[in-house]
């Protein structure tokens, strides 16, 4: 049957404006409840899912898409299991929407308040993993937010199944089941015109990579949270516990290495260098870290040196300023704190930095004067993570410093409102 | 002699970002005697000052520019001192930087915080009145932001010399005088660079007419605040108490109505109407407010119905999105709470709303539903204001929902960085 022609993201942009106000006026049980009913759906109509997940695997298998990529877009029951847990857990976090932020009385008598209220429709795009169109529908709808999806290409028949699945379950629960779509068009050209559509979005949040971040940067008409990338370091002061030190970066580095909050640049202090650099070098070599060391460094763990193999090469500029994604970690040899300052400000992302060290000024003034949105003492930077600092859940880390930095959860889904209640008062 | 050719917005831009590094590091009592010096030497320098207003004034009377804006363009000794007590009770408010917003312990024993850091560098587009050159440049001093600013032609000398003074006064506490910065280029092109000027430039805030704030919403490639412009209402209820309805109506639109919290548009509920409308209208004419009433007030206010000379004609559809800025109130007849949510939705700019009611249910469906930067019951809009929220001052008022929303203060002209402390956590 032909489909009678229309402007999708007009469409779809005018349901979720329409949905967001209703949602604003939905409790928060109806809004669990929908939650529930989500985590249901998704493990009970596993079948519908997986046969339209089996599509999309069996065309990009055609395609030649790579095992990992193809093992990103993969379901199983596994899969929707773990998915539909993680569902479970944001519906048992409090409910952002209508906490009384503050509430003070004036001297006039006037009660000031601010109180949390949803931001409104909510835009994302990603790339192939469809358990994102679950998590962020599942956080949006927990927090009074619609949401328009834009997935990847490749996944587009998994993402519509699950999406049904999901505006079933909003649907039984009683709100309204336009606050989840998901776009049907996989032309290249809706993401550009999503960055223009003030109109629909209040908030958009791209998932992908650099490219993708920096378009959005760029050229999105309304706010959008740019970050996911981190070069991120350790600095090993001088005052350091080495064997701490020597765990601290082998964590950062080692426990996922592909992901934005792991550590790419180790800076060492000259003092130490010679005690802590073959100590490291040994850990990493049986992981198999690449090292990528600056002159110093590079005559501290020559061939001659090492016991085992390591793998040290010298580090190139370019090195200083990228994010490795691998089991790469740049060294440099820095003879003060302020050298690594100095270091951290030219060559760093804003994202995650540590200082291992026993000197407590020396901790202090990292703290106080690396300017990204965490800074770590005595512990690994992979704990830049919603989770971790306590959220539940987490949308994205943002690099910005405006609205939101760090992990976003549900409270930097929102916005608020202020609420004057009176009892005659006037301005004099 | 002549001046090199230079770019002044990338010298001044560069030359911000290096003080805001600076002032980043400066402690909050430098800070605050950055602010003392100013507030004596604006006082102190009086001559130097009025004289360069002098010059834009006289320039000013040539150009034919009127009296109302010459006025706001005016200085003399009793404005200086006002200026002055103003910074110096900016300078008596709480350090916003360093307060630790949130701290918590964690199960693995790792202190997980949120500090209050500067935003950076804040950029501010103004036009005519000079007291705004050290209003925001004391803000963003307070808050450790540098600032750029973009003032009117028609004040150059008079924002020169301010800032001059100001540079000299936070020179002499020891901190960055290029934290404050005027350009000296009037030329109309230099607001376009500055929208394009995301490296140096971490927050914009216009303040002018609507077309400028239209302009920067639309086109700066920075986080900007847009607000400004108060499409405002007070919905009566058929449950007011009506005396106070006459009151805090008046208040919202006579007691100052050229700002942008004044009461524009005037909703009555049909079984109040009656009682009602007589009896602000004969307040409003008192005052010279002209009504555009709906057609049913109309035939209630008739010339025949009213004692005095009412000023009362037809509403066009235009009135009920205009924002009047004068003697000028839009009143419409309505049948039910829901209509005028209804309205307030449709016409509304998000800004300022007020209903009077004694009705509990009514107050609390307005205050949930209406979903503007602040929402009033039983008293006047004109309370959106940083001072009568208790922020002690504010930049601008914003309707937008990110970041900050309503009156914004110098909370609101910082941003947050997680520290973490450990004692060797790694994660598993």
């Amino acid at each position: 049957m032909m489909k009678t022609m229309t402007d999708e993201l007009v469409d779809k942009g005018e349901a979720a404006r329409i949905a967001a106000r209703q949602l604003a006026k939905v409790s928060g049980g109806v809004r669990n409840q929908a939650l529930l009913n989500i985590a249901d759906r998704v493990v009970d109509e596993q079948d519908a899912i997986l046969d339209a997940n089996r599509i999309d695997l069996d065309a990009g298998r055609q395609k030649g898409l790579p095992e990992y990529y193809l093992d990103r877009m993969m379901l199983d029951l596994e899969r929707l299991e773990a998915i539909a847990s993680d569902v479970r857990s944001v519906a048992s976090l409090p409910d952002p929407v209508g906490e009384v932020i503050e509430m003070r009385s004036m001297p006039n008598g006037l009660q000031v308040g601010r109180r949390r209220v949803p931001l409104g429709v909510v835009g994302v795009i990603y790339e192939s993993r469809p358990n994102v169109t679950v998590d962020i529908s599942t956080l949006c709808l927990k927090s009074g937010n619609a949401v328009i999806l834009r997935g990847g290409s490749d996944t587009i028949n998994s993402n519509t199944a699950l999406s049904d699945v999901i505006r079933q379950a909003v649907a039984e629960a009683g709100a309204p089941e336009n606050a989840v779509q998901l776009f049907q068009s996989t032309d290249r050209q809706l993401v550009g015109r999503m960055l223009e559509a003030r109109d629909y979005i209040d908030l958009l949040i791209p998932r992908g990579g650099q490219e993708l971040i920096n378009r959005v940067a760029r050229d999105a008409k309304m706010p959008a949270i740019t970050g996911g990338v981190g070069v991120c370091h350790t600095y090993v002061d001088k005052e350091a516990d080495l064997d701490m030190a020597a765990d601290i970066v082998f964590n950062a580095k080692v426990q996922r290495y592909s992901v934005c909050n792991a550590m790419d640049t180790l800076l060492v202090h000259s003092t130490v260098a010679p005690a802590y650099l073959p100590k490291i070098a040994s850990k990493f070599a049986e992981a198999g870290v690449e090292m990528r060391c600056d002159r110093r460094a590079l005559s501290l763990l020559g061939p001659s040196n090492g016991g085992r193999a390591l793998q040290v090469i010298p580090a190139s500029e370019d090195d200083w300023s990228t994010e490795f994604l691998a089991l790469i970690a740049g060294v440099r040899v820095v003879d003060s704190l302020d050298d690594a300052l100095n270091h951290i400000q030219t060559y760093g992302s804003g994202h995650s930095d540590a200082i291992v060290t026993e000197d407590y000024s020396a901790a202090m003034r990292f703290v106080d004067e690396v300017d990204s949105s965490a800074v770590f003492v005595n512990c690994s930077t992979r704990f830049n993570d919603g989770g971790q600092f306590g959220f539940g859940a987490e949308v994205a880390i943002s690099t910005n410093k405006f609205h939101a930095r760090g992990p976003m959860g549900l409270k930097e889904l929102t916005s608020y409102k202020w609420t004057v209640m009176g009892s005659g008062q006037v301005r004099t």
